[in-house]
């Protein structure tokens, strides 16, 4: 996205545009209705591993798994479920966490410490075991070349859609190809969410210079994004490297990683801008942007703190360009504001300056904005040189009525 | 509300059950309906005062002028409005507000340092005084004892309905009054709200102990009552105590300040719950009572965090017991956490233990719970003594309509 970054080519398709992955979704029997719920990526070789965690204190058993797991930096498939997040289970749920992955290494012959699991849905119940033990079998056997569409639906919960990307990119004059799925719609927050993305690439890395790569990107994406401001406590975003482009390893230091990390930041920033979009029952995405702040640090509490604002998000439900409720956001979020330096912008359009309405403002170019489906509102506080932005979505009584079904 | 306290008679009527206190409201031309939007509270005899104001950084022009001018200690009528907050309006909001207490202070005949201002409705608009100026003789000639309930519409924004309150005490052998009104059902968050609330008592008492006793107060009511977790730029709660009692003046240390208090703790309170109960959208009011945290201050940010989660507010509006929405909210708010400590009750009734779901659940009793007007969701996390608790709302998609509607 930056000038000067390498040339990224998207292509159609997701995970499984990279070269040895496969991947497989079905319906195993969580859910109540016949959607799949089961899925599973797989890379035919053995891959370098890297993962970032919800940081939410409570967090769920294939949380625990994946984590001690991926110490040892190799993986090889990701098991993952949806419609019960085997969360608040106990020793039962790591039982049960533990015996999904025994099942799928089996079918695969591969060591169970290669898979990692993931799931989510409803907190605070116990998993099918019963249903989900035969339907296992199953899904290795539906990997496929193409499965990335299947898989990503089996990872779904409230999403309308499946959401998969993938692009080439040539690093060190060889073309890589990156490819992820994700999920996740509500408990969208700060921190991430009740959110996955699995990443595959054929890139050869080390293994601390893929974790620190994939640690970069979702700062820059799923970390930048806000739905609900709620944090989900099965959060997991995990990228597989499997080297099949048999490029010259990357390492810590290397300069090629500037290439990969900007290919990975704009892969993870459009399944995480996919995500606001669709963001339960919303109807746009808001790039909320902050400047001229003290400090970087104090851009994106303000900027948190207004994205999250449920005011400002029913404003912009109703297409209100109600900067008041901004300025509001603004003043109770605890950085520094010098209330007459503040100005708002609506797109290109100002509407506040030094902290009160400006005159001559062209409401016609107001609402042009705000007709748009991906809407800017920035600020400048006037104070200094710190940026940074928020991604969020508009708060619409559907969000209300998709979240207050009895479970 | 606490075993041993005084005696406290419940009064109809709101303010002006107070000797002395005199009450209006009318329409003055502010909001584009007939209803009414100026309110004036006014003591016969000048009063000591003392007040709280919102931490927001962003301050209206009344805020401003009131927090000066009640450094002086004595104040004798309160000015409010409704419709437009007088909120980043720059200089020229500040000569607005000064005007409005300057024909007041005229009117009453009496110095207009004696007079606090506050206003509440739309951020970033400016005063329709064309309009407020010749309404507000005629607001001074209609103050009345019986004008509490006109005082009490003059300041409603969304609210559905006047709150007022007010009780007698016996105070030293002195039977005191206490009465206030009180506004806001919406951006009501941890430190206050837009909200409104104004007390009055016949006690004579200093200003160092009624400063300090209308501050412990709003911790304890206006600062445990959460709606939408946004927090206004305009919160006003203002005492006005006129001796008319002629009790000898209570000071510091004085061991009747303790009746006093909890005369006035259960006022504050009951005109608190009021606000929840009528917030924007509800159907119900939630009690969060968080215990056995390692500290008191570690139950206060995780009852706040609980009742300000969209999820789990949602969650009671579909009356849905999903706890684990309660164990994500707890899980996120960054205070001591041991999973497999922590139980959840829904009034009686224990559905979570051990971080997991508890067996034998009496889910009818969980029902009967959810099914009153006032249900009390409870934790334990099993670590220490420290406890707290914050009162909210359910989040229903009537409150996503009210603050979509286009300013």
């Amino acid at each position: 996205m930056k000038a000067g970054g390498p040339e990224l080519e998207w292509l159609d398709g997701g995970i499984t545009a990279v070269p040895g992955i496969f991947a497989a979704g079905l319906h195993g029997g969580i859910k109540p209705t016949p959607a799949r719920d089961l899925a599973l990526v797989y890379s035919s070789v053995p891959t370098t591993a890297a993962g970032v965690f919800t940081t939410n204190r409570i967090q769920g058993a294939p949380v625990k798994l994946s984590r001690e797991r991926l110490r040892a930096g190799v993986a090889q498939a990701i098991l993952a479920s949806s419609g019960c997040s085997n969360v608040c289970t106990g020793e039962q749920g790591l039982r049960d966490a533990r015996e999904m992955t025994d099942v799928v290494a089996r079918e695969l012959r591969i060591p169970e410490a290669r898979v990692l699991v993931a799931s989510t849905g409803i907190i605070g119940r116990y998993l099918p075991m019963d249903r989900i033990r035969p339907a296992l079998p199953k899904l290795v056997k539906a990997l496929s070349p193409q499965g990335s569409r299947h898989a990503a639906e089996g990872i779904m919960t409230t999403d309308s859609h499946p959401k998969e990307a993938a692009l080439r990119v040539e690093i060190g004059g060889r073309p890589i190809t990156l490819g992820a799925i994700s999920k996740g719609t509500g408990m969208i927050h700060p921190m991430m969410a009740t959110m996955f993305c699995f990443v595959a690439t054929d890139l050869a890395v080390a293994r601390d210079a893929l974790q620190a790569a994939i640690r970069r990107a979702v700062t820059g994406s799923f970390n930048r994004i806000s739905v609900d401001g709620d944090q989900s406590t099965s959060d997991t975003v995990v990228i597989l490297a499997n080297g099949l482009a048999e490029n010259r390893p990357l390492t810590r230091g290397d300069r090629r990683l500037r290439a990969f990390q900007q290919a990975l930041d704009a892969l993870t920033q459009r399944l995480a801008v996919m995500q606001v979009r669709d963001g339960e029952g919303a109807t746009c995405v808001i790039d909320v942007q902050v400047r001229g702040a003290k400090s970087r640090r104090d851009a994106e509490v303000a900027a948190r703190a207004i994205a999250n604002s449920n005011l400002f998000k029913t404003a912009m439900a109703g297409r209100d360009p109600n900067w008041g409720r901004v300025m509001a956001a603004l003043g109770s979020c605890g950085v520094a504001v010098a209330e007459d330096r503040v100005g708002v912008w609506y797109g290109d359009e100002q509407v506040a300056a030094g902290g009160k309405p400006r005159d001559g403002v062209r409401w016609d170019r107001v609402k042009a904005e705000l007709a748009k489906p991906d809407i800017v509102v920035a600020l400048d506080l006037g104070l200094g040189t710190g940026h940074d932005h928020v991604w969020t979505c508009d708060l619409t009584a559907d969000y209300v009525k998709i979240n207050t079904g009895t479970s």
